[in-house]
């Protein structure tokens, strides 16, 4: 039997982290042969519901279980983690400005930040779901002394999802039969979900598809598909979201497979033309358990247009939390 | 790639469901390699929410996904299932007596065994996971014309889990080296969770743990543990429940490991002096896709009075509903 893997949750009594317990503990996202020790963080008034969790996770005698804990002090929590899912946010309040909820999500997100470089193991992976996720996870890496800023990713994998699902509902091929699929800049509605080099059963996929679809409908429903589910749901997705980080995760630490990518929002290196200092998303390969940013794609001027737009927000998003960064 | 199989789940979009759809479109309950189509039943008020759900099963991009189905018609959401999960069941409301919850149940439970019966696959499995689970299943059997009995099973398994997971707990041994937990009778406070002939790495449990602690701690804390969840949580199991059934549903298709059983509650037919007439949990062992009662296991007079008690409740909630039952 393997080693258990410790997994840190932030937010884990919340929709989003009720639904990754269970997945995780089941093996969905490291295999079914990797035992886990489940690190359950949430915040003082959450922690009887977090106990429930915990009960409920006890009571499915799940084979890979190694070990629960339930906790609202980060350091316990994230102690020798080697991923951790940062999941709690503060949501916008009403009345709040986006300047006020980066602020508030920086209170957050900075100690943990501090808290993983003390605590967890030496090559922790850490993935932020909580919202603004990249601006965030800049937040939590950049107070992160010691680690590398490669450690730290925020997810736009859910959006990569929703777009693959789009394209296979217009296509009528299964999601199984598309590659390349990829969400440049910020979990948010300026993302750019971009079919360029995107293939359908091998062929390029804009040649399946027309342009007015694609800016029209495509770009519009991928960005604001968040919101469709809530107005459906009458809740924000949850089990897409969990599935999402889960997919994240077992990619990097497993590979992504030969042929394809995924969208990775990761420190900016200069790919691209997107300067150090935000977290942007990029297609990305995994092997060995580390990631590479795909280069060498060409973009036309919509593409550069939708690139530089995102960049653009990301920047403004830094220079709000510039104070909160270390 | 394997032909999929057809899984219906009614209550789809509650907190059950919720938790089922996506371990189920992931391959957590038939495998890694067994293709699924989700056919997702609610009633007309939860229609909207059941859309969501499938939105967010679409956003997941799940390879094994082959197709899904959002519909309050019993008719269509049976038609062709290999696998019915009988999930969405009427809640005890204030002033309601147990025969009155007992009789609006067969309200739901009768129509969907007659629609299974016109629409399902010739060898569906049907599992009940709606309370009062056995004698709802009674009722779907019954008025289920044409099909046998033995494809009709109501849920223990969150009972046998939480049991695996007490003693566990008490022998400080990992839940994977528990063998032979029996859960006998009522999926209710009634239940029997018997510790005879359980065995704790290779040696009988009995001899682990102390006769008091058996009676007056294991017992009462496995019969009432819903209610403990309850309390911490502030929601009933859901998480546990959806994974107790996918448990049951995975052992049933591709069966139990070698010297070990489940609980199951399945039609009695004598077996351990039940006569016929009531859906009774057993010790089952699942082989080729059908399951058997285990045999010639002895008992002392606690464990035959236990028995006989939750019999008596279970011929009392089959009086309750007899002219439901064809």
């Amino acid at each position: 039997m393997k080693k258990p893997m410790r997994i840190a949750i932030t937010g884990a009594a919340g929709q989003i982290g009720y639904q990754l317990c269970f997945r995780i503990a089941a093996g969905d996202m490291l295999g079914a042969d990797q035992p886990v020790v489940l690190q359950l963080i949430e915040i003082p008034p959450a922690l009887d519901a977090l106990r429930g969790v915990v009960m409920e996770l006890t009571d499915c005698a799940f084979p890979l279980l190694a070990g629960t804990l339930a906790t609202t002090d980060p350091a316990a929590g994230f102690e020798g983690v080697d991923v951790a899912l940062l999941v709690g946010a503060r949501p916008r309040g009403p009345g709040m400005e986006r300047k006020d909820l980066l602020s508030a999500n920086g209170q957050i997100f900075g100690p943990q930040g501090r808290a993983i470089a003390q605590h967890a193991s030496p090559d922790v992976r850490v993935l932020v779901v909580g919202n603004p996720a990249n601006t965030n996870c800049l937040i939590t890496a950049s107070q992160a002394r010691g680690r590398s800023p490669r450690q730290f990713h925020a997810m736009t994998r859910l959006d990569h999802n929703r777009a693959l699902a789009q394209l296979a509902e217009k296509t009528g091929v299964h999601v199984t039969g598309i590659q390349r699929m990829t969400i440049w800049g910020n979990h948010s509605s300026t993302q750019f979900p971009d079919l360029a080099h995107c293939t359908v059963r091998g062929e390029p996929a804009a040649k399946l598809v027309d342009e007015a679809w694609y800016r029209d409908t495509f770009i519009p429903t991928v960005q604001q598909r968040g919101a469709a589910v809530i107005k459906a749901r009458g809740a924000s997705s949850a089990g897409s979201a969990a599935s999402a980080a889960m997919n994240h995760v077992r990619d990097w630490v497993h590979g992504t497979p030969a042929g394809d990518w995924v969208s990775m929002a990761v420190p900016a290196d200069g790919s691209y033309g997107v300067a150090p200092g935000v977290v942007y998303s990029y297609p990305c390969v995994c092997a060995s358990g580390d990631y590479e940013i795909v280069q060498g794609l060409e973009h036309g001027a919509f593409a550069r247009e939708r690139m530089a737009a995102t960049e653009q927000e990301l920047r403004e998003e830094r220079a709000a939390v510039e104070s909160l960064l270390s």
